[in-house]
C-alpha cells in the first residue's frame, strides 16, 4: 500500500518521541508499505517562534510570520529523516515547496490550490521513505513560503494523499480514535471502527476535537480514506473515516458530542419591522461571527422572540454588533452558561423516533431544552451547561452506545 | 550606495540584539543607502540543532543536516524583517534559494557556483530592505538546501555583494576592525583604517581570527570592498579591506599575528633515500594535514634534519602517518609548545631590512628562532610558546606600530 502518515506536534514533541515515531514508520515499511510521512513542528516550537515575533512587533507581517513558522516543520522533518537513516532506512526530507504544495497567497491561513506530485513520485520510485514538512507550501504568485493555519499539517497530509492517490492517510495524534462520546465524561464510551465523513464533520463541528473540519472536508472531497489513531499506542487500531458506502452496518446513532463554548443570545419582543432579522444576521456575518442555531417564535401580538447561539470566542464582538439593535427589542439577554448536545448518526435518515427518544430521555432527567435544530444526520439541543455531563451520559445509555 | 551588511551569530544572539541590528540597518537606510542584510543564526541555535542530530545518529546524512541547520538563518531573517516592519521600513526576507544562491552538491561545505540576482534586484527596485538568510543556498543538480560551512554567512554576503556589484560589504561581528596585533596581548595595538586583501589573507592564515580566508579570497577575486566592524559599537568606523591600489600610503609592516595552534615535527638524521621527503609530505597531504613551514638542513654526513609545522588539530592524525617513517630516521620528536609569529606588510616588497630587524629584536630579548619562512609580504618565525607575548610586544614596538 501507499500510505501517508501524519504526526502531530505532541507525537514529535522531543527527541524520544521522534524516535518513537521512527519506529512506527519503520514497522510499516517492514510490512512492505510505501510511506510518505508528514510532520508538524515539535510541540511548543511554533508558539516559541510566535512569541518572539510578537515581542518584536504588535502586528508582524503575515508573509514574514510564514517564513518564521515554517522553520519548525523543516527541523522535525530532517530530524526524523536522520533517525530513520541511522537505522538503515532510505529517506529524504522535503519542505512544502519540494513536495509540490502550491497555495493561494493568504499568508498564515493559505488554502492549497494544487499539488505537483512529481518529486514525491520520483522519490517513492527511488525507494525512499519521504518525510514532508507539514503545514506549509508556496504561494502560486509570489513563490514565497505560506502556511496553512490551524490543523495545517493534517491538510498537507490529506491533500498529498488525495493528489498521489494513496491507499490510506493515517493521522497520528495523542488520541487513539473517534469515540461514541468524550470518555472523560462517559467512561463507557466506545471507540468506533468506522465512521462516515458526514458524521465526522457533524461531530467535529459539535465539539469533538480530534480532527478538524477542514481536513475531513478535504478528505471527503478527494475521497481519501482517513484513519485517526495514536502514536503512543500504535498497536491499537484507530477509527477509519470513509465514505458512507464503505460502511455496511449503519448505526442509527454513532456518537454524541458536547460543546460548552457557546453563548445564547435572546432578543425579546423584536419589533416587526420588515427585514430586521436579516439585518441582524448580516451584521453578525460582516464581523465573521458564526451564528449557529436560530429559533424564532411569533407571539400573539405580532412581535417575535429571537434566540440564537454564537461561539464564546465571538462574545465581545457580538455584544458590540448588537448595540445598534437595542432600540428594536424590549430586551437582549446573553447566557454563557449553556451548552450544545448533538446526536449524530447516518442511520437517522432511515429511522424514525430518534429525536423523540432524545427529548424524552432529557425530560426524564428534568433537563429543559432551550433550542433544537436538526439536520439529516444530526440533532442538536441547547441545555443549561450544568446538565452537560448528565445529558451526555443519559443519551449515551438511551441509544445503547456502550454496547 | 548599495550596501551588503552581514551580521554574525553574536550580533543577532537574542531579541534585544536583533533590535540593535535593526537600528544599524534603519540608520543606514535613513542615510539613503539601498540595503541587503545577510544574517547568521542566533548564536547557540546551530549548535543546538547539531546536538539534536548527533543524539539521533552517529553520522547524520549531510543533506539532512543542511535541511536542519538552514532553519536557523531563516528564523533570524524573518525576525529581523518583522522588527524593521514594526518601525515602518519596507522589508522582505529571503531564503538562500530565493536570493538566488546556487552551490555545488558538497552538503555542509558547499561552494557557491553562481548567484542569480534577479529577485534581489527586483526587491531593491521595489524599495525593500532585503534580509537574506546567510550560510545557505541550493544545489545546482538536486535543488536541495545546502550550507556553506564555517564562515558561511560571510561568504553569502561577499558573493552577493560581488554578483550585484554592491559598493560596500560590511561584515559586522563583535570586534570593531583589524588591529596591528591582538589587543589582548599588546594594549597599544592600533586599529587599521585600511588593509589590502593579501595582507588580510596573510594575517588570517597567521592566527588573526576576525575574518576567514575563504571570504577574503572571494572578496579579492570579485573585487568587493569589505569592511570589518562591530555591531556593538556601530559608530566606530571599521577597517576597510580592499585592493592594494586603493591604499595610498603603504606601511612597511601592517600587523603582527600569533598562532599558538601549531606543532613542530622534528626528524633527525633522515636517511638519504631519494624521494623520502616527497613521500612524507604526500602521505601527510593524503590525510588532509596542512603542513605549514618546512626547513631542511643537510649535515656533513649527507643525512638531513627535517623540521616542519602542522596545526594542533591534526596532531594525532600526523603521529599515525609518521609511524611508517620511523625506520627512516634516527628520531622523530614533536613539540607542541611552540608558536608562530608573523609580520605582515605590503611595504616589505620595496623595503629592505625588515627581516633583519625582526631577528635582532628577538635576539635582544633572548628569544631563539627555530624556523623561519618568508613570502613577499610576510615573515613567519617559530619560537617557543612561552615567548609568544613578549615577542609580539617587542616586534610591535620595533616597527613603531603603536604610533
Amino acid at each position: 500500500m501507499l500510505k501517508v502518515l501524519k504526526f502531530g506536534g505532541t507525537s514529535v514533541a522531543n527527541l524520544e518521541k521522534i524516535k518513537n515515531v521512527s519506529k512506527i514508520i519503520s514497522k510499516q515499511r517492514d510490512e512492505g508499505h510505501d510511506i510518505i510521512a508528514v510532520v508538524s513542528a515539535m510541540s511548543g516550537e511554533t508558539n516559541k517562534l510566535l512569541k518572539y515575533a510578537h515581542k518584536l512587533s504588535k502586528k508582524p507581517k503575515k508573509n514574514e510570520l510564514d517564513m518564521l513558522l515554517s522553520a519548525g516543520e523543516r527541523i522535525t522533518s530532517s530530524l526524523l529523516s536522520i533517525v530513520l537513516n541511522e537505522h538503515n532506512y532510505k529517506t529524504i526530507s522535503m519542505s512544502g515547496r519540494i513536495a509540490g504544495i502550491v497555495t493561494d497567497d493568504k499568508h498564515t491561513n493559505a488554502r492549497i490550490k494544487s499539488i505537483d506530485v512529481k518529486n514525491l513520485k520520483n522519490e517513492i520510485k527511488n525507494g525512499n521513505i519521504i518525510i514532508v514538512a507539514g503545514f506549509q507550501g508556496i504561494t502560486y504568485n509570489t513563490n514565497r513560503v505560506s502556511t496553512l493555519g490551524r490543523g495545517g499539517s493534517d491538510l498537507s497530509a490529506v491533500a498529498i494523499a488525495g493528489a498521489i492517490k494513496a491507499d490510506l492517510c493515517e493521522l497520528y495524534t495523542d488520541v487513539d480514535g473517534i469515540y461514541t462520546t468524550d470518555p472523560r465524561i462517559e467512561p463507557k464510551a466506545k471507540k468506533l471502527n468506522k465512521i462516515s465523513y458526514d458524521e465526522m464533520l457533524e461531530l467535529a463541528s459539535s465539539g469533538a476535537k480530534v480532527l478538524q473540519n477542514r481536513s475531513v472536508e478535504m478528505a471527503k472531497k478527494l475521497n481519501v480514506n482517513l484513519i485517526s489513531r495514536s502514536s503512543f499506542t500504535p498497536d491499537v487500531e484507530g477509527t477509519l473515516i470513509t465514505k458512507e458506502e464503505n460502511i455496511m452496518e449503519k448505526p442509527v446513532v454513532s456518537g454524541i458530542a458536547v460543546d460548552k463554548d457557546q453563548v445564547r443570545v435572546g432578543m425579546f419582543k423584536v419589533s416587526d419591522k420588515p427585514g430586521i432579522a436579516a439585518s441582524i444576521f448580516s451584521s453578525l456575518a460582516n464581523e465573521d461571527i458564526n451564528v449557529d442555531m436560530i429559533v424564532q417564535t411569533v407571539g400573539v401580538d405580532g412581535k417575535t422572540d429571537l434566540d440564537f447561539t454564537i461561539p464564546t470566542n465571538d462574545f465581545e464582538k457580538c455584544k458590540n454588533v448588537m448595540e445598534k439593535f437595542v432600540k428594536d427589542t424590549q430586551k437582549i439577554d446573553y447566557n454563557e452558561f449553556i451548552c450544545k448536545i448533538s446526536i449524530v448518526g447516518v442511520g437517522m435518515k432511515s429511522h424514525t423516533g430518534v429525536a423523540s427518544k432524545a427529548f424524552s430521555t432529557l425530560a426524564q432527567e428534568g433537563i429543559n431544552i432551550r433550542i433544537i435544530s436538526t439536520s439529516e444526520i444530526k440533532i442538536s439541543m441547547i441545555v443549561e451547561e450544568k446538565y452537560a455531563e448528565l445529558a451526555v451520559r443519559a443519551l449515551h445509555e438511551a441509544y445503547n452506545l456502550d454496547k
